[in-house]
């Protein structure tokens, strides 16, 4: 008797495709990515290096910069330039990762080790800054303001969106639009801005760059919320992160306020014990993934994933159909379908 | 009876009159930086005002903006350009205290407690970040590379210097020049761009940008070794910050690289204890201050310092005499000087 292979998986394998084509079609400007990334990390101090290569060789998806290489390339651009703003981009990232976990006091990064719980908070405060700075030479050697603009208010609206994110987690007054706000900061920003300079180093009109920006930005909300989603549901083993940090640390994601908004009086008093008062019991974080399901919370939150993902496709109608656009268009399957 | 001022205080009253001379030259450039910079902190987020007017209201020196501002003049400015750029300088500066105070766990800054004191160490990391990424937003706003390429180096510079410092920490075999290449990282770095920005600013040439390059270097390193020295010799009132912290923290800074290489084998058991193995009693700061003073190390320490501000004022000589070049003469007298 043969076995069907569930739906879900058969879903997360076709989104695994579209991710791997989106690679290949750009596998040599990702791979001049992939070395700007190490040589430009090279210091004259050995620590950064160390630090930096822990990182990179984590690997990671290099998401973020295959936005800029296929926006550029969709816009017709032919020149290299597009590779170091790539790698300007993955910098920025990094660093706000580094920045990310001292802040979170988190001990995996993409099923690693993270740095700071190798070498504690300060190597990692600093080597992001290292990072960031880097990111403006390279910027700065390539010599146009329009990106340096671009990446420069990306930066400053992530800083807003952490720190916004400092004052709503633990408070579960957050509702859904002020939290989608700190999405749109803490992590469209950055899909938008990578989207954004593959546009601006091809020269494009603003109509073009307008409509990658939004595809982008649609993209990082759909992006975070699968995210809030897989903290409350997935494999940690597949995830190379752990399930319940978000829970564990207080923090008021999407899943927790769609089953507020459906909470009785006790389960509005667990919530405000486990992520106001921070007053979490060995089986609180079962207790709260049991009361996720009763509201379909995490569900839900991939329904609105999916809706945005599908703005994000939205936006791509004003380019003509081609593989870079299917490249695109195959990213949103992917970001969404990594929750199945 | 007439008592005579200590020749000491003599000499402290003419660096503070000194500086207030450099502070008054440009005093309403001063005045438009403070603005700039309360308004560019502006946020929709509250908590990154809240903890960057704390910082402000703190006060400091604005030492950096000042050469900026005095550099700009002094090579003919007469535009308004500087102001924005020596804001910058303001808020790289302030970026990396917050950063620094956070690696170094440190309770006091500028005579009141720390941001991170007060904040803990998560809002102080991402509200650097927005100072360093709004810094960047103020140069694109100017629009010139060169000075995007200047402080970009600069805050890369710093970092590594920063880097290389933890490296340094409790490791006895720091000798005097590894040590000042880390001084001149991650102070004399902003020291010596904040002076090539005034000089980019008015488009003078090569000579005179890299005369006041060479001038802020070496001022930035005095100020940082005559900082060292106060750490062991400073009323704690007077500085703002606590006398022994680099002791405390394992520091490895000149007066201890001085002593060490005079120590017999019982003084390099005590350094070895306490800095490096950091197990430190109730009296081993006494101690530690008694040895130095017995090596006159703090004296020693100084008296590079003061070498240090001749280098840099001999750099001055390709400027003709003026009020601008002697002011920023008096800001060698007044960086020395406020360690007696």
């Amino acid at each position: 008797m043969r076995v069907e292979p569930p739906i879900d998986s058969l879903r997360e394998s076709a989104a695994k495709d579209a991710f791997e084509r989106a690679r290949l079609l750009v596998a040599e400007d990702l791979e001049r990515v992939n070395h700007l990334v190490v040589t430009r990390l090279e210091s004259t101090v050995p620590l950064i290096g160390e630090l930096a290569r822990h990182l990179v060789a984590a690997g990671g998806k290099r998401i973020r910069p295959l936005l800029t290489l296929l926006s550029a390339r969709l816009c017709g651009y032919a020149g290299d330039r597009h590779i170091a703003l790539a790698t300007c981009v993955e910098f920025i990232h990094t660093a706000t990762l580094l920045h990310d976990d001292v802040v979170d006091g988190s001990d995996l990064r993409r099923g690693r080790a993270s740095a700071n719980a190798i070498w504690g908070n300060k190597a990692p405060v600093l080597v992001g800054d290292f990072l960031f700075s880097r990111a403006f030479q390279l910027m700065v050697a390539d010599g146009s303001l329009r990106v340096l603009e671009i990446l420069a208010r990306a930066s400053a609206v992530i800083a807003e969106g952490e720190v916004a994110q400092l004052r709503t987690t633990g408070d579960l007054g957050t509702d859904e639009a002020r939290y989608l706000a700190v999405v749109e900061a803490k992590t469209a920003a950055l899909f938008e801005a990578a989207c954004r300079v593959g546009a601006a180093v091809a020269g494009r009109g603003r109509a073009e760059e307008e409509a990658l920006a939004t595809y982008g930005r649609h993209l990082g909300i759909a992006f975070q919320l699968v995210d809030d989603a897989l903290d409350y549901a997935a494999d940690p083993a597949r995830l190379g992160k752990g399930v319940g940090d978000d829970f564990r640390e207080g923090k008021i994601t999407l899943p927790v306020i769609l089953a507020l908004a459906r909470a009785d009086a006790e389960e509005r008093a667990f919530w405000k014990r486990t992520l106001e008062d921070l007053d979490q019991g060995p089986d609180d974080l079962a207790r709260a993934l049991a009361i996720l399901a009763r509201h379909d919370a995490v569900a839900a939150t991939l329904e609105r994933a999916r809706a945005f993902g599908e703005r994000a496709r939205a936006a791509l109608a004003v380019f003509p159909a081609g593989p870079h656009r299917e490249a695109l268009s195959g990213l949103v399957d992917f970001c969404i379908a990594r929750a199945y």
